[in-house]
C-alpha cells in the first residue's frame, strides 16, 4: 500500500522479520477505532473512541499483569513492578510510552507507535526476565493533541502543575462541551483533576519513542534517531468581531467583515515567518454564522508558530498582531526544551551512534522533561515525512528496529543505579 | 429593547395600534422556536425545529379553517377556498406567504414576518367575509435560505422544475447527511419529491411581503415599499486542495497549504467587487481537518456575489477563480428577475404611492417569477438595515402597516378578473 491513504499500522508483510509477541496483534486492534472515510483518525480525548482505546490499552497491560492506574490528571499508568516501593528505595522506576488521541483525520502512528512500541519492548523484558530490575511504567498520556480542547499536552500539562485546574476544566471544545463535562460522561470526577505529585514522583527517567515528522533521518539513511531538544511554540487565538449583515443588500462601505482581516492574518503569518525563519500556520479558523449568504460576525484565527529561536517566534506574533489589529489570547507556549543530555548521549551511543536531532514538534516528553524528569525520545523514519494526516507512515522494519532501540535503552536504564 | 441583539418580533407595547387577531400571539409562539444563546436564530431545513415550526404554521392554518398540503417539493400550503375548482374555472387563486427557516443565528423577521403578516392578512380578510372573492393561499416554503443544503430557494426551485429532483435528494449538509435522508427523516417519502404543476397551478398571483435588508426605506421615510426586481446573483464555490502536514516540521517551501489560497479568494473577492461595482462576499469556509498544529489537506470557500448588472457578477467570479487557480462549482446563479410590472405598479398606487426598490437579496417570490406567476413583493422598513443576524429588526408599527398593506394588495387581486 506503499504512497495509499489510510495507514492503519506498518504492513504486516514484512519480509520474515520477527515481531515482538502481540506487535501485529495490536495493530489490528487499532486499525478501526476511530477510523475515518478518508482513511484518517478521528481520536479525540474523553470521547467514546477514546474510551475505547482507553479500555483497549487496560487490556493489554492487563495481559503482561501489569496493573494500569489512571493519575489525577486523566493519563494511564500500567506498572510492572512496584514503582512505589521504588521510591522507597530511592531507585524510582523508568517510564516509557507516548499517547493515543490524533489531531483531526490524523495517521495512524503519531502517539500509538509509541505505545505499542513500549508495550513489545515490555514483552521483549519480560520474555527475558520474571522482574524487571527497576520498576517499568508505560504510559498513555491525556489529550496530548489538544484536538478536542485547543491546549496540546493538557494531561502531562496537568500531572506536572503547568496547568491550572480551573482552567483544564473550563476548556471547551467546539460545541460547548468543557473538559469537565466530557471528563464527567468517561465517568470520572471532574473535581478531582489535578496536578499529581505522588504519580509524577514515580518517573526516575521517561524514553518516548515517536514517528518523526519530518525527513531527517530519510537524508540520514537511518531507522532510528535520538531528539535533544524541542524548539520554542506556542498558539495563539485570534478573536475577529465584524458585524453580521445580510450578503445581498450591505453596501461593500457598510460592512465590518472578519472574514477580511481573517484574510490578513493568514497572508501576514505566512509573510513574517519568511522574514524571521520560523515556522507559522493557520490550520484552525472558525467564522460564525458561516453563512453563504451572511456577512460574517465573528472569525476566529489559531497561528502556530516555531522555531529554533523564541525571539523569532515572538516577533511572528507580533507582526500578525498588528495586522489583526487585536492582541491574540495565548493558548499555550513552551519555551526551548532540551532533554536530558546523558540520556541523549548515551542512547545514541547505544544505538550505534544514532543520529541526534531537534524537533519543532511538541511532546509530552517535553512536558516532563522541562518538570525535571530525566527525559530522551526516540524517533522513528517517517519515508515523507508526512504527519498529521492519513498519510503519515513507518514502514515495518523500521518500527520493529525502534521496538529493539527502545527495547536497549529501557534495559539500559534499568541496569542503572540513578 | 432597541439596538439590542436577540429580538423576537416587534415590541408588543406599540402605543395602542390596533393589531389583527392573533398577530401577536403568533410573534410569541415563534419566539422560542429555534433560539440561540446569541439572541438569534437557527432554524434549518428538515430539523426537528423545522418540523416544530412547520406543525405550528398547521395549527394556525387549522385555526382558521385552512387545510394545509404538503407539495411534493416539501413546500406547505394553506388554502381558504378550492383552489382547484377555482383553477377549473379559469381563476385560480391568490398566494401571499414566505418561509420560516433561517440562515445560521439569523433573525426573527427574514421570513416570519412574511408568513404571520399572511396569516395577519387572512384573519383580515375573515372578519369582512365568509368566503373570499377568489382561494387564498398562503405559503410556507421550505430552505428558502439554503443555509442547510447549500442551495437557496430550493423548495420553490423544485416546486417550478428549476432544481433537478436527483440533485436536490443528493444535496448534503455539513455533517454529511443528504436532503433525502433529513427529508425521510421527518416523515416525508424523499422519492417523491420533484416538481408540482398542480401545486403552482393554482397560484394566480403571488404576493411575498419581507423586511427590507438595508435601508431604502429609512432615506425614503416610508413604512411599506413595492419591490420591482431582484439582481443577477449567484453563489460559487472552490474547493481549494492542498496536502495535509504537521505544522512543527514541514519546511515552508515544502508545504502546499489551502489556507493560504483561501486567504487570496478572500482578498481578490472584495477587490473585484470594488473593481466591478458589485457585492461579493465571503461568508463561508470549511477548513479541514481544522487542527491548530496541521497544515490543512482541504479548505472550501463559498463566493456570494450580486450586482445589477449580470456581466458585472460574472466578471468578479473570473477574476477570483484566476486567483483561486481553480473552476469555481457554480451552486446557483440567478438572472436579473423582474416582477410583475402591472402589479408592481398597481401596489405602489394601492398604497399611497410606496416607493418602488430593486433589491440585491434573492426570494422565492423571484423563483416563482421566473416560472411565469404574476408575482410581486412588498418590504417593511428595517431602521438599521441589518439583517441576517440577531439584530434584524423591524418595528411594530411598520409590521402592522404591511399587515394593511399587505391586505389592501390582497383584497384587490381577489376582487380581479385575471
Amino acid at each position: 500500500m506503499t504512497g495509499s491513504p489510510g495507514r492503519t499500522g506498518p504492513a504486516t508483510s514484512g519480509g520474515g522479520l520477527d515481531a515482538p509477541d502481540g506487535f501485529d496483534t495490536m495493530w489490528t486492534d487499532l486499525a478501526p477505532l476511530g477510523r475515518l472515510g478518508d482513511g484518517g483518525y478521528d481520536r479525540f480525548a474523553w470521547t467514546r473512541t477514546d474510551d475505547v482505546l482507553r479500555t483497549w490499552f487496560t487490556a493489554q497491560a492487563a495481559s503482561r499483569g501489569l496493573d494500569v492506574e489512571q493519575d489525577r490528571a486523566g493519563n494511564l499508568w500500567a506498572w510492572w513492578g512496584d514503582p512505589d516501593a521504588a521510591v522507597a528505595a530511592g531507585t524510582p522506576g523508568v517510564v516509557v510510552g507516548s499517547h493515543l488521541d490524533s489531531v483531526p483525520s490524523g495517521g495512524a502512528f503519531d502517539g500509538p507507535l509509541g505505545v505499542v512500541s513500549a508495550l513489545a519492548a515490555v514483552d521483549a523484558l519480560q520474555a527475558r526476565e520474571r522482574e524487571p530490575a527497576r520498576p517499568v511504567g508505560v504510559l498513555v498520556s491525556a489529550e496530548e493533541e489538544g484536538a478536542r480542547f485547543g491546549l496540546a499536552c493538557a494531561g502531562t500539562r496537568l500531572l506536572t502543575g503547568g496547568l491550572d485546574p480551573d482552567r483544564a476544566r473550563s476548556l471547551r471544545d467546539r460545541d460547548g462541551t468543557t473538559l469537565a463535562e466530557a471528563f464527567g460522561v468517561s465517568g470520572h470526577d471532574p473535581d478531582s483533576l489535578g496536578a499529581d505529585p505522588r504519580a509524577l514522583g514515580r518517573v526516575g527517567a521517561f524514553v518516548e519513542l515517536h514517528v518523526e515528522q519530518g525527513r531527517g533521518l530519510v537524508h540520514l539513511e537511518r531507522a532510528v534517531g535520538v531528539a535533544s531538544s524541542i524548539w520554542p511554540h506556542g498558539r495563539w487565538r485570534f478573536d475577529l468581531t465584524g458585524r453580521a449583515d445580510h450578503a445581498g443588500t450591505t453596501p461593500l462601505a457598510d460592512r465590518d467583515d472578519p472574514v477580511l482581516r481573517l484574510a490578513a492574518v493568514v497572508v501576514e503569518a505566512r509573510a513574517a515567518a519568511v522574514r524571521h525563519a520560523c515556522l507559522a500556520t493557520v490550520g484552525k479558523v472558525d467564522v460564525r454564522p458561516n453563512g453563504v449568504n451572511a456577512v460574517a460576525s465573528t472569525a476566529t484565527v489559531w497561528l502556530d508558530v516555531r522555531s529554533g529561536s523564541a525571539a523569532a517566534v515572538q516577533a511572528v506574533v507580533a507582526d500578525v498582531s498588528r495586522v489583526a489589529g487585536v492582541a491574540p489570547r495565548c493558548e499555550s507556549s513552551t519555551a526551548a526544551t532540551p532533554f536530558d543530555p546523558t540520556m541523549t548521549a548515551r542512547a545514541s551511543d547505544l544505538l550505534a551512534r544514532a543520529p541526534v536531532l531537534s524537533t519543532g514538534a511538541g511532546h509530552d516528553a517535553g512536558v516532563l522533561a522541562a518538570a525535571g524528569v530525566p527525559t530522551t525520545m526516540l524517533l522513528v523514519r517517517n519515508p515523507t515525512g508526512v504527519s498529521h494526516s492519513p498519510h503519515e507512515h513507518a514502514e515495518r522494519e523500521d518500527c520493529l528496529a525502534g521496538v529493539e532501540a527502545l527495547t536497549t535503552v529501557l534495559s539500559d536504564l534499568l541496569s542503572e543505579r540513578p
